[in-house]
């Protein structure tokens, strides 16, 4: 019996291992087209500025480590075309650029995402850059490296393109932050997290233009970047890193006649089968379902990847429907300079957008007890469903920005609403938090608010 | 409508503070023996050391920020007797010695808790304490500033024990924690936090002695205690510090005809209504309900006691069952030196011993991705039913213990089982934690063995 799987960071290499542990006797090859596999995306920001301190920390295992368990890695090989009635693979030895034939039983695709290069006139000057695998933080750092550049312009202010400015500034570079929608932090956030972000970025330096696209970049006469211009402006750059987001690499999935949903990403069932027989989905190329709304979602990040290679390589190699990935919530967090910045599930300009009768609350609170030395300041805001109270989604922005959404997020996947949360037994002591968490304090509000329209009680405490 | 209220910690002043906006109108007052009001009594161990600087931020109102919002404060009364059938008080002045009668439409009772004294030769030594009330952290303060002790027992190894022990560490005292269980901690955890624990507060020069009951504390010529003995053992001490656990302070209920619960706690009912007309009880002096037993539980913790106060303040002040107290789960944390600790629902003992078929797993892994600097360690053992899977408890030791254990609390409040947690949609990026979370990873190996009993699947990472 042989799986074959295509694509080796995160939810490639879990599926493998999963899939080893499940039978010892499961023959198992990954394709991955980087010469690398099991890379640490996530962290590649840091490298740029040394705060990871040396590439290899970021490739958690090698081919060899694989082999040593039986499951051959073949990197820098790009399977080109897949046969999904005869059970066969084309595949390229980008080395050698030999095309070959392979046979699987069982396929898992997970090729990932791909960066989304925006139409900008001038981005083959040198010195522009995408962030999207290993080797881009190769090149972005070899040519730091070479032309110590000072002037950097990131395009997109989501959380890699807020990422990246940090750890450009970290090197010492003026960054200018260019983002084509009326905010940074991503779609996902709300105006008073946005705000909050752009604020402190602010005040460590880095110049924010948001509603901007950037139409050209412009090359001195050597052929490297010198600016980025859009409407009337014209912004030194001597490095642009473009952020602009991700979309599912499906390409290879679709032209083998795969189903394609809603996001681009590969359709997939709970048990992440694709529509083709004896081929899963996992990672960022595959759909999910937004248990939130119910309807498909999609969610590229490297822990979810983990949690449906875990879900794929096991149903794979059992070739049975043993495990459900059930979907996700949109969890994320992110760190930019000093601050901590998380969301789980629905803002309320989204659950409005999908025809909640949202209702909100937001708290500022201290981060320890009042009397606690060293505690920071933390904004949290919860949005349900105010018909049901059923709470639909939760921003935080501070210190403990990772507790305060993980609690939300459990809330969520439980299917609590915020009258639960008022009473919630969370953990209380003066070094970790204020007496009642924030996440309490804002159900209270809205707790509060609701008794006064069912009960008419005034607004409370 | 007259509601009074006895006892101004945290249940009664948060009683009262939303009995008052519920209603404008009721007439409120609040007695309370101690000479302060609205005490964070949590913080006491710190200000000890001069962590909290000023003895002043632990009042976190004063009776005169209550007489704004019309609610009448008498500290230093206390009230001597409830007469359920008139609606009467007797009530004592401390500061007069004067007796009065008083009346009341409702009542709560937030009476708190006490200190266990445990009977130990030589208590009334000098140099002995308890910590019970801020006025203790006055006297310990006192004498610490007149005596300079350098050598210092402290009775029981519960948090309160450890907390006041970095403290006096923290002021250059050698300590010694004498404990009567076989661990430190407390009961509630299991060996390995406990081992954890005491590891860490020798490594930071407090000596532990467990199984062993301080039997006689020996006093010099002038009546200063100098030294604890037990069995063989006598260790020299020039202060004293008894923490050995607190029960329910329901005397007064219990004269007057109250119920009383299994753990010596007023017995309500889920609107925090005790068995007498027109009473309702709140915080560390009223029994709850343990939501995973559903029986009678206690959880004498400040932000329970808020939670508690907002339910019987409102129910009180609008006369009927509008707010439901549901429960609590046990949920805690504490520091001590760099070590935190938490802990929620059970133990893997305590669910044996409650006849649950018990499994567990627990896992050790680093506070942020394993590449990004800066990381500690952190333990998270989970405990689950291992007929239907659903969480019991888990315990935390390390880095973020707030934090893990805040995900476990909300997942217990949501009934989750293991097989749900390990798909839990939870913040990923590499400052904030592994690309899977430790309470995904420990629910995993119990997903793992589960499958592997009703599979066949070998167990897995």
């Amino acid at each position: 019996m042989r799986l074959v799987i295509i694509g080796g960071v995160a939810a490639g290499t879990k599926a493998a291992s999963r899939a080893r542990r499940v039978d010892p006797n499961l023959e198992i090859t990954i394709y991955q087209e980087e010469p690398e596999v099991s890379i640490s995306e996530c962290g590649m920001p840091y490298l740029i500025s040394g705060v990871v301190e040396y590439r290899d920390a970021l490739i958690a295992r090698t081919p060899e480590d694989f082999a040593e368990k039986d499951v051959e890695v073949l990197t820098r090989h790009r399977v080109e075309k897949i046969d999904p009635d005869d059970k066969k693979l084309v595949v390229k030895n980008l080395a050698t650029d030999e095309q070959f034939e392979d046979a699987y039983d069982r396929l898992i695709i997970s090729t990932g995402g791909k960066a989304i290069i925006p139409p900008i006139d001038g981005m083959d000057a040198e010195g522009v850059f995408v962030l999207r695998f290993l080797s881009d933080t190769d090149k972005i750092m070899d040519f730091v490296q070479k032309r110590s550049p000072k002037k950097a312009v990131v395009i997109g202010g989501g959380y890699i393109g807020l990422e990246v400015s940090e750890n450009l500034v970290a090197l010492g570079m003026e960054v200018t932050i260019v983002e084509a929608r009326d905010r940074i932090g991503g779609a996902a956030y709300g105006h008073e997290v946005a705000d909050r972000i752009r604020r402190h970025i602010e005040e460590k330096g880095v110049r924010v233009c948001v509603g901007e696209e950037v139409e050209t970049l412009l090359e001195d006469g050597e052929g490297y970047v010198r600016a980025a211009c859009f409407g009337e402006r014209e912004i030194e750059a001597e490095i642009v890193i473009v952020a602009t987001g991700a979309r599912p690499e499906s390409k290879l999935a679709e032209e083998a006649g795969a189903k394609i949903g809603t996001f681009g990403a590969i359709r997939v069932d709970k048990h992440l089968k694709t529509s083709l027989p004896d081929v899963w989905a996992a990672g960022d190329c595959a759909e999910s379902t937004n248990l939130i709304t119910g309807e498909p979602g999609w969610e590229p990040l490297g822990d979810t990847a983990n949690q449906m290679g875990r879900v794929a390589g096991t149903n794979a190699a059992q070739g049975e429907d043993v495990l459900e990935f059930p979907g996700i919530l949109n969890t994320g967090v992110f760190k930019v300079f000093d601050l901590g910045v998380a969301k789980t599930g629905l803002s309320e300009e989204e659950a409005h957008g999908l025809g909640f009768d949202a209702v909100s609350a937001a708290v500022e609170s201290g981060s320890k007890a009042g009397y606690f030395p060293g505690g920071g300041r933390v904004f949290v805001k919860l949005v349900a469903d105010g018909e049901t109270g059923r709470l639909l989604g939760a921003e935080v922005a501070g210190e403990n920005a990772d507790k305060y959404v993980d609690i939300c997020a459990t809330a969520l996947w439980g299917r609590l609403s915020y009258p639960d949360l008022v009473n919630l037994d969370l953990a209380y002591a003066p070094p970790f938090g204020p007496t009642l968490s924030p996440v309490i304090a804002a159900a209270s509000v809205l707790a509060n608010e609701f008794e006064k329209e069912i009960e008419g009680v005034q607004a409370s405490e």
